[in-house]
């Protein structure tokens, strides 16, 4: 008898350098370089060791199926390989590294899956080089016309199309892939938690019930260029002081809503030191649990830049820059899993504030996400982790659902 | 009899137009540069009009003397000509033409000069080309090593000397001009007000009083860098907060100490919309009427830093990347002048937060300020004014002054 994830620690090591880098310990994994291909090479002898049947989608996904996928209803799972500059090593490969682990605890536990099962690898979930997040699964979903994908550019002027083409997946073939999501019915993906939730909960594994809804506004004080060393302080309309009363307001409006709100870019012009400011662009990234609290959060603080500007005799425009709605993950779907899963206790329910392929997918399938603990907190940095045991726990954990859903 | 400052308007009209940027309507007058080449022969037709010695001393300063230089102990006026990007039309040109129309008025007065009058323009005062502010100045005052001044270079990679040598002025002859200094009696620089002090006094012209001292200091936040959609504010270290409130405690500070403290530049890392900062550094612009309120203000804000700081989990580091001590004009050649224009009532005596060439040669000659009042209390920028009436109002003070100090 094997144990669990018995062969997650050496899929873990093979994975472990690519893309590695080694003044930053970050993975820089962007879709469509050779970093990537070593990814996705590594997906397909996965599936090959398994006896999976292996293919690529017209939009670069890669599968991998236990059973015969046109019978459809199939139970999928999976996640990315890509990552964030400097990302850390969880988020993505956690969820395909758990997915082969919880196949073939299936196969230790002598499960027979009345429907087929499939591991899934969507390719550039993270947008790092194109500056576009899920292209792979938007473009499945029909969420991306393959126009506007192939025209996506990277930093150095190269574009999806030809990226894809050098890699040699075929640019003229992406599009909507409607008889693919028909024959599945339902989609798992396990990620390492990008928060603290569990760790303060101190529970290994819990199940999605939300992506927040989030946007990003831009705002700009504009204020009057003049020398910062002659110009009395009645004299002066500092467009600085309004942005920092701002940033304040965010952080405060955020907290007493259970909220989050965040200014982690700004742009001032003349941005010369002995120079008062003529103008300060800064950009608000909020999120909440609901729109309505979302809306309230960020109305409350364009009020207070509002006021504050009147004082400081700084102008103040607030421009929406994008916005995604609430995802509700299905409920009947969520409400299994964690039935599945809460045999000891409860399973916790959690919300997450960052977009993923299942909130993608969640529009054309039923869809559902585990979350493993991670202590740090941390995300989109070297410093994310989990825990081995916490790992293990999630193979179990998705097992457990798989086998629910597929083999009862 | 001519009216005072008959010349002027004349003289005003033909710098209008040189180095004037149609676009923003401010003036680009960048040393050695053509418009600067253009104002220098307006200053050399100015001399030669009116029968004064011309002469270009060796490190590119203009002189026009009436009397024999060599007789010593000269009473100089001037300022300089060149512009900052996009500057004014008065700081720096009104005391150039203030200076040939006070000569203008003293030989409308009949005055007999016993001792040398001069006219200087004082090439380089901006430093808007070259980085360094008052490079003729500093040169003749041996204040700055003909070397370093050599070696400065501009943002298309010219250096100072390939740019004197393309405008005919020889870059190996600069330096130290200790036998020039030692005929100069006394310097008195008119100026337009860089504030609204004079205009909230209702009065056209004042004596300067010192210059403050002045400084910048380097503040650098260092937190965390996380996801801004996923990590809970009690577990972010987020140094954009820090910089916020250490923003508005500059203002508070300065406030309560009738002080200046400016942050006009911040430069964020990494800058992202969805991250949260791991670096923000701003730096700060402080100036106080003495050293040592300077340095409580200063204290008392990288105070403000640390306490927030420590709060938001945001290591505080403050760096001193210039100082430049109090400059207090000579007290006597002060008291002079105040005596001189303080007939009716007595003259506005105040201090200045900006530097000048007068700052500069205080050091090895008397010298002495007026200021002409600016109601835009605008400085660096097109919209600094001031009306034709106190202009002339500056004329009589400094012909006045002329003839009170060398011909008496």
């Amino acid at each position: 008898m094997t144990s669990v994830g018995a062969a997650f620690p050496a899929m873990w090591r093979e994975l472990a350098p690519i893309g590695r880098h080694t003044g930053s310990g970050g993975y820089r994994r962007y879709a469509w370089t050779p970093a990537d291909a070593d990814c996705r090479a590594w997906f397909r002898s996965q599936a090959e060791d398994r006896g999976l049947a292996y293919e690529t989608d017209r939009n670069g996904n890669q599968w991998a199926w236990l059973g015969d996928p046109a019978a459809g209803d199939a139970v999928v799972t999976g996640s990315h390989l890509d990552s964030v500059p400097d990302g850390g090593a969880f988020d993505g490969p956690l969820g395909v590294v758990s997915s082969f682990a919880a196949l073939d605890e299936l196969r230790a536990r002598g499960a027979r899956p009345r429907r087929p099962l499939a591991v899934v690898n969507f390719v550039d979930e993270e947008g790092a080089r194109f500056g576009l997040a899920c292209v792979g699964s938007r473009l499945t979903a029909g969420q991306l016309s393959p126009q506007d994908a192939r025209a996506l550019v990277d930093a150095d002027g190269v574009s999806l199309a030809q990226a894809m083409e050098k890699a040699g997946q075929d640019p003229d073939a992406i599009g909507a892939d409607p008889e693919r999501l028909a024959r599945v019915g339902a989609f798992v993906e396990l990620h390492v938690e990008q928060g603290r939730a569990l760790d303060l909960l101190d529970r290994p594994v819990g199940v999605a019930s939300a992506i927040w809804p989030h946007g990003r506004w831009r705002f700009d004080f504009r204020g009057e260029a003049n020398h910062a060393g002659t110009t009395r302080i009645e004299d002066r309309r500092d467009p600085m002081l309004t942005y920092a009363t701002t940033v304040l307001a965010a952080r405060k409006k955020a907290r007493l809503a259970g909220a989050l709100a965040t200014f982690g870019k700004v742009a001032v012009e003349p941005n010369g030191v002995n120079a008062i400011a003529s103008q300060v662009r800064g950009w608000l990234d909020s999120r909440a649990a609901d729109e309505d609290t979302l809306a309230e959060v960020v109305a409350a603080i364009e009020q207070a830049a509002r006021e504050r500007g009147a004082r400081d005799g700084v102008e103040v425009s607030v421009v929406r820059e994008s916005f995604t709605p609430v995802v509700e993950f299905a409920h009947e779907l969520r409400d299994t899993l964690a039935a599945l899963l809460g045999a000891g206790a409860p399973v916790p329910v959690l919300p997450t504030g960052a977009g993923h392929d299942a909130g993608i997918l969640s529009a054309a399938v039923p869809t559902a996400m585990l979350f493993v603990r991670n202590p740090s907190g941390v995300s989109h940095s070297p410093a994310e982790s989990a825990a081995e045991d916490d790992c293990l726990a999630g193979v179990s954990a998705l097992a457990d659902v798989l086998e629910g859903l597929a083999c009862r």
